[in-house]
C-alpha cells in the first residue's frame, strides 16, 4: 500500500480542504493511505466531522506552519518543524512514499530540495506544471501537456535542460500512461540551430538520447496547441510563459465581453455561453490540475494549487501515489544514466 | 511633406495590396507621399487600374525581390538590388524619410541594420510588436501595448534592455500620442531582485533614468493585462511570448468550440457569437496592427504583416510617416545620451 504525507496546514482552505480531500481518498476503492501532517488535535477534531476510513488515515503532529507571505528561506530557517518540512522528513525516513502540499511553493521546493537526495546527473530539482492545450490525445481525449522548469531555477545549462527532459518524460510515462511522450525544447524556431547556445547544445544532446522521444524545438505557438507532451525550458522562461497563459484566459474573456457590448446578437450569445466561458477560464487556469510535481529528487513532491478544494486535494494525492508507485525517480535516474553513458562515449 | 519608401514586392498579396494601400494613402487628406519600389512597369500598370493621386506616388524600379522562404543573409548577398534593399538605400540617401515592407522579416531587419546607421548607445537594432491587451487607455480606449525585442537579437545585456526601453518609450510617445508611456521589464517576479542578472541590473539602471517612466518588473500575467505600455525583454523571450500569444487565440477558440459540443445552450451561444469570436481571434493576432517597427537605427522601418491587405498597408505607411515626422530616432538618441551621462557619473 502506498502512503502519502499530506501537509494539512498549507493552502487557502487549510486545514479544512486537506482534511476533506484526504477523507475522500480514504473512501476510494484504490488502497492508498495518507498521513495528515499539522496541528494534530485540530486535525483529529475535524476528521471526526467528515465521513472517512480511519484505517487509511494517520495524523502526525507538526507544531508550526508557513504562511503564503513568508520568504521561503527565512521561514524554513525559523520553523524547522513546519508541516511541510515534517512531511519531507516522513518521506525521507520511509514512513511515506511521496508528499503533497497546497502551501507556499517556494517553501515546498526548498523543503524537498533540502531533505530529499538529488538524483545522479541532476544539478537542480525542477518544478513542472500541467497545462491544457488544444490538441486532445488518447481515448480520454486528454488535452494536457507538461512544461518544466517553471520556477525552481532561473538559468539552465544544456545539461539541466536534458535532465528536465528526462524528468518530464518519466513523469508523463507514469502519470499520463503515455508510453512514449513527445518531448520538445521551447525555442525561437524549429531548426536545431535556433535559440541561445544552451538550447542549441541541448538539442544535439537530446537527439542522441534513444530513451527520450525528442521531437525537436517548438516555438511559442506550439505551447497552447499542445505540439509536445513535455515542453522543456529554463525556469525563467517557463515562469513567464505559464503566468502569461494564466493571464490570457482572463484577457480573452475581457475582450469577448467587450465585443459583446457592441452587438446585441453577440450579447445574447455571451449570455448563452456564460458557463461555457467559465469553462474556458477553468481550462486556462493551469493551477487547477492535480498539481505541479517537483522532480529530480529521490522522492516526488506534488505542489497542489493554493485554492485547491477537497476534490483537487484528492486528485493531487492520487497523482502523488501514482508517481510513487510507478517509480518516477528511478525512471528519471535510469534515463539520465543513459545520457551520462552517451556523453562519456 | 513626409515621404515613405514602400517595398511593393513583399507580402502575400504583393504587389496588389501594396499598390492599393499606397493609392488609399495618396487620397488621404494628410499630405504624405510614397515611393513604390519594385518592378516599375508592373507597378505603373497596376496603379493605372486604381483611383489614386499621381502627384503623391512615385514609382522606383528594383529588379529583384526576396521570397518568404529564402534565408535572409543569403538572399541579401545574392540580390543586392532587391526591393527591400532599394527602399533602405532611398531612405539612407534622403529620398525618403522611412520605409515600409510587408515582406521577409529577417531580410527587413538585416537590410535596415546594414544600411541605416546605428544610434549612439545602441548595440543592436530591435524589432518591436504591437499587441492587444485587456486594459484600455485614453479617450480612444486604446487596448495596445508594445513589446520589444521580439526577434532581432537573441540574448540581451542589461545595456541592451535599457536601449530597448528608450526605443519603446520614444516610439510610444510619438506613435501612440502617449506623453509618458509606462515601461516595464518582463521578469519572473515584481521585486527588483527577481530574474537573471542582466534583468536585475537593467532594473537598477532604468530606476535611475528620469527620462523613462519605468514602473518596474511585470510578470507573464501582466502581458495580456496590459500592465505596461512598453514591455522590455530579450529577443528570445519576446519571440516565444509573442508566438504564444498568437497561438493562444486559436486555442481558446478551439476550447470554446469543444465546450460547445457538450451543451445545446452553449452551441446556440457560439452560433450567435461566431463573428464576436472571430473578433477575439483578430484581437489576439498581434500581426494585424499597423506593423512592427525596427528601432535603434537612424531611420524607422515598419514591418507590416505578410497578410496585410490595402488598409493594413495604408495604416503601416501612416504609422511610418508619424514616426518619421515625430523624430523617433532623435528621441531615442536623446534618451540614451541621458542614460550614458548617468552611467558615467
Amino acid at each position: 500500500m502506498v502512503t502519502i504525507a499530506v501537509d494539512a496546514m498549507g493552502g487557502d482552505d487549510a486545514p479544512d480542504a486537506l482534511v476533506r480531500g484526504v477523507a475522500l481518498v480514504s473512501l476510494d476503492e484504490r488502497p492508498l493511505s495518507t498521513i495528515l501532517v499539522g496541528d494534530a488535535p485540530e486535525l483529529t477534531r475535524r476528521l471526526r466531522e467528515v465521513r472517512h476510513n480511519p484505517e487509511r488515515i494517520a495524523v502526525h503532529h507538526a507544531p508550526e506552519s508557513i504562511a503564503m507571505n513568508e520568504a521561503a528561506g527565512d521561514a524554513l530557517r525559523r520553523k524547522p518543524r513546519a508541516s511541510v518540512v515534517v512531511c519531507a522528513h516522513l518521506v525521507r525516513e520511509g514512513a511515506a512514499d511521496a508528499m503533497v502540499t497546497a502551501g507556499h511553493t517556494g517553501a515546498a521546493v526548498l523543503a524537498a530540495a533540502r531533505h530529499f537526495r538529488r538524483l545522479p546527473g541532476v544539478r537542480r530539482a525542477a518544478l513542472a506544471a500541467v497545462y491544457p492545450t488544444e490538441l486532445r490525445r488518447g481515448d480520454k481525449e486528454d488535452p494536457f501537456s507538461l512544461i518544466l522548469d517553471v520556477g525552481a531555477t532561473l538559468d539552465a545549462t544544456a545539461e539541466d535542460l536534458v535532465s528536465f527532459a528526462a524528468m518530464g518524460s518519466s513523469y508523463a510515462q507514469v502519470v499520463s500512461n503515455n508510453p512514449r511522450p513527445r518531448v520538445a525544447l521551447l525555442s525561437s524556431g524549429a531548426e536545431s540551430t535556433k535559440g541561445p547556445p544552451e538550447i542549441v547544445r541541448a538539442h544535439a544532446l537530446l537527439n542522441a538520447l534513444p530513451g527520450i522521444h525528442f521531437i525537436g524545438n517548438v516555438e511559442g505557438t506550439g505551447i497552447p496547441r499542445g505540439a509536445a507532451d513535455v515542453v522543456v525550458c529554463s525556469g525563467f522562461l517557463g515562469n513567464v510563459v505559464l503566468k502569461m497563459l494564466e493571464g490570457v484566459g482572463e484577457t480573452i474573456l475581457g475582450l469577448a465581453r467587450y465585443a459583446g457590448k457592441e452587438r446585441l446578437l453577440w450579447r445574447a450569445g455571451l449570455w448563452a455561453l456564460a458557463s461555457g466561458l467559465d469553462r474556458v477560464k477553468t481550462l486556462t487556469d493551469w493551477q487547477e490540475y492535480g498539481g505541479a510535481p517537483i522532480l529530480g529528487l529521490g522522492h516526488v513532491c506534488i505542489k497542489a494549487h493554493g485554492r485547491s478544494g477537497p476534490r483537487a486535494v484528492a486528485n493531487a494525492v492520487k497523482v502523488a501515489a501514482k508517481a510513487a508507485a510507478g517509480g518516477v525517480p528511478a525512471k528519471i535516474a535510469a534515463s539520465l544514466a543513459q545520457a551520462d553513458t552517451l556523453q562519456n562515449c
